[in-house]
């Protein structure tokens, strides 16, 4: 591996709001320079560039130019800040936010660059959620009919997924749904526009497009579903890559762009969140890589197949090859505590943190990290977004006990965090319970970095946190990725042992806290239980949609 | 009735923290002056006035002075203000709140007054909460014994009242105890100030004082709790002077704290909640007065003696002679708004609340008041302090279901208070299920200002609330018992008729919002049930209590 000293690779992640290229070592990983490029549009929700055409509620969209844009703009600064020779890089790789998809042309043209006053010729953007009826009908049929597919995806497929927002474009604009000769995965697009070359990851195409032991789900299911989305397979792929593979060389033109050169390896597409479990050197079965944001994903690779109740997805090679991908999570973690932050701490916390020259949360944290396991005598349910994992249930809705009038917001603040460990804690155990050993939690994404959180997973979950030792995980796992695909390595597991990055047993746990933790714990399951099925939620959440309406 | 156009009397109220006098025109009730004075100790919670002893927690206790300061300050005062000439004054009357209650020597005096270094010689303010330990003892014994009157009280008495207080007395200090030839309410000392005799109200005995049928607990029971108690009733007086009765006259010293004629009338003492039902002229059965503020107290007369679930209490002639007083209570109401507005609301409410030049809830209101209901998705258990009536459980705690990221503030605000109002309607619907009417609900405390809580509670209990129409209620109440101490009516309840004052249908329910509130009560009403046995809780609460031992 000596030559790989002066190899380097590009790992570029496409996020919500930027993307961040990164430069990387191939022997060991090492993160030289890395550079953000803000999106022009961001993400578009309320009226389509340079139109003054509006979009409905729940839609959101994006450029791709803005995609182009990172390519053009992060990429070259990003080898400008490391200071490595372009000549010297083997090979770039990428990953995207999922299911971000778009219509284009048999050339790989976008349709919103030829109807830009036409919503649905736009990349729909993973949270756009304007297609939650097509789905619920998806689902309902695929219920009804049996599907064979439909226990590998916890018996609900997502509003956010191809067939999905393929069904809403076919209803809501034929004329678009025609002229779009492909439906493609923005992850799979931008290796499109940098090879030249169309091909389809086996991610995607599991977790977001419904396609399980080769085959898609049937015309004779969509067409039961409205007869024109019968064809609507022969808009995706239908010959999948394997992640890691050699998705194609670097294009003159993108060589251009990205001022790489000409002709090296560029890595089979994507996501964001599967990609940074190899950043993680969490690629083996048993190791549960949880990617901690605004919501929480779970990746895990395992040998065995089982059905998990409440998975959001199972998918063969779908992390690394040769190994079932599983896929878990929780729909809101930091947006609770930012939700919490911004709508629940009063004016003079405000002051005593502005005073004390430090954030709110960092306030809340230093009262909070204070008490004893169980002094605020709360228990509450992380449901403020749903839950994903593994209730499946998106009209959940949030559940606080315990409080009285000597209850502060630390109390809350804390108890909320203890709620979102609590799930990630039933998750765990549901997969243990199902026979998918759970060998090792490894943390990543952005709320890594808040110590009393971590300390606070550790003592719920009983087990000694892994803690990913990049803060750029989903751009240095399409480092990795690329190194592969540049035939670096032999494959994602040993590349991964040595450009990955884990802290072991980065957080351990207390035994006198875990054992408190267990009695609210428990609490919490009953609880848990109790609203599980969604009579009380599901009524209130109709009332209020009654009133609203 | 003429004469009384030309004569008055006067009523005082002794408060938490002040006292306030009130000058009344006998003839029609109008009220002619008022006047407030502070006590200067206030509530008792540290250490003894004059001393550095400390108090344990939970304790409360007041000063007699500041209750004679009242008399010395506050009823010149008010009598200055009404601009009526002393000799016209007829009669005065007194309520105060309780369970207030103190150790005197046989002579009236005070033992906080011989030693004063003594926390168990001063008075107990009601909510002195310290006893607790010894009102779980009476009851678990009352319990196992069977003890007739135990249901009069919804199966549980509290730790605020005489016996449980006493019984604390007695094993903390038993030398103050031994040296206590009285064990008196605030309510009946105060009289005896006034008057020079000592005399005892049937409502406290009632409500407070486990008087039951003509007898307290027996001393085979008191016995049994510890052979030292044995005697406790002989410091209670066992001759009870009826409501709106002649106390006795004024003494000379008493007329010159007061400068009010020297002999006039001076009424039986009484409570400040059950005294407000005469001032709102709701004196008839099935008249609930609703007194709101903090908290609720519910009071009510009825020609009927039933057991209703989870009262406070039922009393022979407690509210007027004649007639059963029943007593119910919700812990916690206008506490929690105020918990809420001091603990929930972030800072930019508040800088846009300055902005706008009004409080806190004025602009919650004005955002909540919009809302159609049921339109914030939410429902709440208002246990914040526990559920007096009807489930008679300190150590239930608040619940709050179906927070989502886009809850705002004024939506836990409102649900919150339509949670008090579901409470309430949970109490009338108790005692009608029990078989005793509730006919008019009838609002007085210092809530009524608030039209947009009046209106929930309206729209929830589905039926026109009646207003009082005095914001001085209880003093209002002891004026009116003055008069007919002094003669000058028959009875209470004629007196209440010329001299109370209620606006019938002052707030009307609207069917539509009635209708959608059914819905929403439905769910509380599970919800209520599924929390009512404590279980979780109750958990909680000892999870809480150990962790902060």
């Amino acid at each position: 591996m000596n030559a790989n000293s002066e190899r380097y690779v590009v790992g570029v992640d496409f996020g919500t709001l930027s993307g961040r290229a990164v430069v990387v070592r191939v022997s060991d990983g090492v993160e030289l320079g890395s550079a953000v490029h803000e999106y022009a549009h961001g993400v578009i929700e309320n009226t389509l560039p340079g139109t003054d055409v509006r979009l409905g509620p729940d839609w959101a969209l994006q450029s791709p130019e803005d995609w182009r844009e990172v390519l053009r703009n992060a990429v070259p600064k990003a080898l400008a800040v490391a200071g490595v020779p372009a000549s010297q890089v083997i090979g770039i790789g990428t990953d995207f936010t999922a299911c971000t998809v778009l219509p284009t042309r048999a050339d790989g043209t976008p349709l919103c660059e030829i109807h830009p006053d036409r919503p649905h010729a736009w990349p729909k953007l993973w949270k756009h959620h304007a297609a939650q009826p097509h789905a619920d009908r998806i689902n309902a049929l695929a219920a009804e009919r049996g599907e064979p597919w439909l226990s590998r995806y916890g018996g609900k497929i997502s509003s956010e997924w191809e067939f999905a927002k393929g069904l809403q474009l076919l209803e809501e604009d034929p004329e678009i749904y025609a002229a779009a000769d492909r439906w493609i995965e923005a992850a799979d697009w931008i290796i499109w526009e940098l090879t030249g070359v169309e091909t389809r990851n086996v991610c995607t195409a599991g977790y977001k497009g419904i396609y399980q032991d080769g085959r898609y789900p049937s015309a004779d299911f969509l067409a039961a579903l409205n007869p024109g989305f019968a064809d609507f397979t022969g808009k995706l792929g239908h010959e999948l890559s394997p992640l890691g593979g050699l998705a194609g060389r670097l294009t003159a033109r993108a060589a251009e762009w990205t001022r790489l050169p000409e002709g090296i390896a560029v890595a089979v597409g994507n996501v964001d969140a599967h990609v940074t479990a190899a950043a993680a050197d969490a690629v083996r079965p048993g190791q549960m890589v949880a990617i901690m944001g605004t919501s929480t994903c779970h990746v895990m690779p395992s040998d065995r197949l089982v059905d998990v109740p409440g998975m959001c997805g199972v998918v063969r090679d779908g992390i690394v090859p040769g190994l079932w991908g599983y896929e878990a999570g929780q729909s809101a973690v930091g947006d609770i505590f930012a939700w919490f932050v911004d709508n629940c701490v009063p004016a003079h916390y405000t002051r005593r943190a502005e005073a004390e020259g430090v954030s709110i949360h960092d306030l809340l944290t230093s009262l909070a990290e204070r008490q004893p396991v169980g002094a605020h005598g709360l228990v509450a349910l992380d449901w403020h977004n749903g839950n994903r994992s593994v209730l499946v249930d998106h009209d959940l809705s949030g559940v606080i006990v315990g409080q009285t009038l000597a209850t502060k917001p630390e109390d809350v603040y804390r108890a909320l965090i203890e709620a979102t460990a609590f799930g990630a804690r039933v998750i765990v155990e549901t997969f243990e319970k199902s026979g998918v050993p759970v060998d090792e939690f490894i943390v990543a994404g952005g709320l890594l970095k808040n110590r009393f959180l971590m300390q606070i997973y550790a003592d719920v979950l009983r087990r000694p946190l892994s803690a990913i030792g990049s803060d750029q995980g989903p751009a240095l796992g399409s480092a990795i990725h690329a190194a592969v695909a540049a035939g670096a390595y032999p494959d994602i597991t040993h590349a991964a042992a040595a450009m990955g990055k884990r802290t072991p047993r980065a957080f351990v746990p207390d035994p006198a806290r875990a054992d408190a933790y267990d009695r609210l714990y428990a609490e919490y399951r009953r609880l848990h239980d109790h609203f599980a099925d969604g009579e009380l939620l599901h009524r209130l959440r109709a009332i209020r949609n009654e009133a609203t309406a």
